[in-house]
């Protein structure tokens, strides 16, 4: 895979692709990544990239020509059949969710248009843009970090990244459930005991308990994420049981 | 503002730190950075910072030691008043919005506990951290960049931060609705051109126009956002009229 950065900021995306996961994947040659600061694009003496916007109205606004120029020469010689993915991250995108990031995974070539506290020229959105996607309902400096989010949650997925050593223990957002409480040694933290259960060495006991928490942890924090769950008679005889208790 | 990370990564976040606003915040003393690698806290010869899961199964437990006494040694000298704000950056966590980063913004001294594939043994969770916050429903490789995002998204709202140069257009989450379309010059790029009433100078159809963009690209993209907005009279003719349209 093929990953390309429009940004102003390249420095900023040093320390995260060169570290664990993102930088192994490099290594492997699973993912290509080229940071490119679209300053260099602009055909103005003074490389001006932003400019007032039209009607009015404080902020500047990204001029279409860098960015259409550079995305012209990032894919000027691509082997035509399948066009890239332009993701430009905003908040009006569509909210980021697994289902989107395995989705891109399956694609060879990403570019990522990240603006910076500055508007994007709106036929920046129309013409050169496939995907506008948001990685939550909160407001960023620039969409830097939002790249680094997407890439980062994308990259993991890609075949050969992920060693068993790397696996985590189980992926909340996978199973549709939340992952149930953890403990590693000692069994006596300052006082602070792991559970019986776990030391016991019974491991129907143990597998019923963490299902049990694992259910418990998304009733009590994410009950939206039950709404399309299929919940066997066990669950829900335990979902009646908690939902007596808070009566009670 | 104190801001401590605790990670086996510190060198993620050099460029994220190093740059624009986060960069400015701290030259400006507004806010003070401090990543620590939370292994030169193991106790331990060797340096061990995770462990197999009691209970068996896949993947490892990040131990409780580290993580506790790595959170001491940042608080030994607190004083007293309020305690630090811990921060566990994990998907059971409450959802990240911009009502979170604004409460946060009032805080003296958050830390932030990243985990990286490991889970965390649960003792952490229920006697050190203070708050689980995810930032949305997809998996990442670590807790690192949701660090950085709840940071970069704290920082920019606090006093002195942002100067008017880069303040946003809009901040679409703080208005409620998403942002009208931008446009700068030229008026016409490769046959494109800017819509009409933008360059006519009158600025009550400008705002009108604007006004009306901005709802439309709200109802069409992100309808749950108007689930409480106060709309008014005119708003919900236009909607009227988009839903005669779909229906045309």
């Amino acid at each position: 895979m093929k990953i390309d950065v429009l940004t102003l900021f390249p420095e900023m995306f040093s320390g995260v692709f060169g570290s664990s996961i993102l930088k192994k994947a490099a290594e492997k040659k699973v993912v290509q990544y080229n940071v490119v600061n679209f300053r260099e694009f602009a055909d103005n003496k003074h490389q001006t990239v932003d400019d007032y916007p039209y009607g009015g109205g404080a902020g500047m606004v990204l001029k279409p020509q860098p960015i259409f120029d550079a995305v012209d020469s990032l894919t000027k010689n691509e082997e035509n059949s399948k066009p890239p993915r332009v993701i430009l991250l905003c908040p009006q995108g569509k909210v980021l969710t697994q289902k989107v990031s395995e989705e891109l995974a399956k694609e060879n070539h990403l570019i990522f248009v990240c603006g910076h506290y500055e508007g994007y020229d709106e036929r920046i959105r129309e013409h050169v843009v496939t995907d506008e996607i948001s990685i939550g309902d909160y407001v960023l400096t620039g969409g830097e970090l939002g790249a680094m989010v997407v890439i980062d949650s994308v990259v993991r997925l890609l075949p050969g990244v992920l060693g068993n050593e790397d696996s985590p223990l189980l992926d909340s957002f996978s199973s549709g459930l939340l992952e149930h409480p953890h403990y590693t040694r000692p069994a006596d933290f300052r006082g602070m005991r792991v559970p019986d259960v776990l030391l016991s060495g019974n491991h129907k006991h143990i597998d019923e308990w963490r299902e049990k928490q694992s259910l418990k942890r998304t009733y009590e924090r994410r009950p939206d994420l039950l709404e399309n769950y299929p919940l066997t008679e066990k669950h829900k005889e335990w979902i009646a049981e908690w939902k007596k208790c808070e009566k009670d």
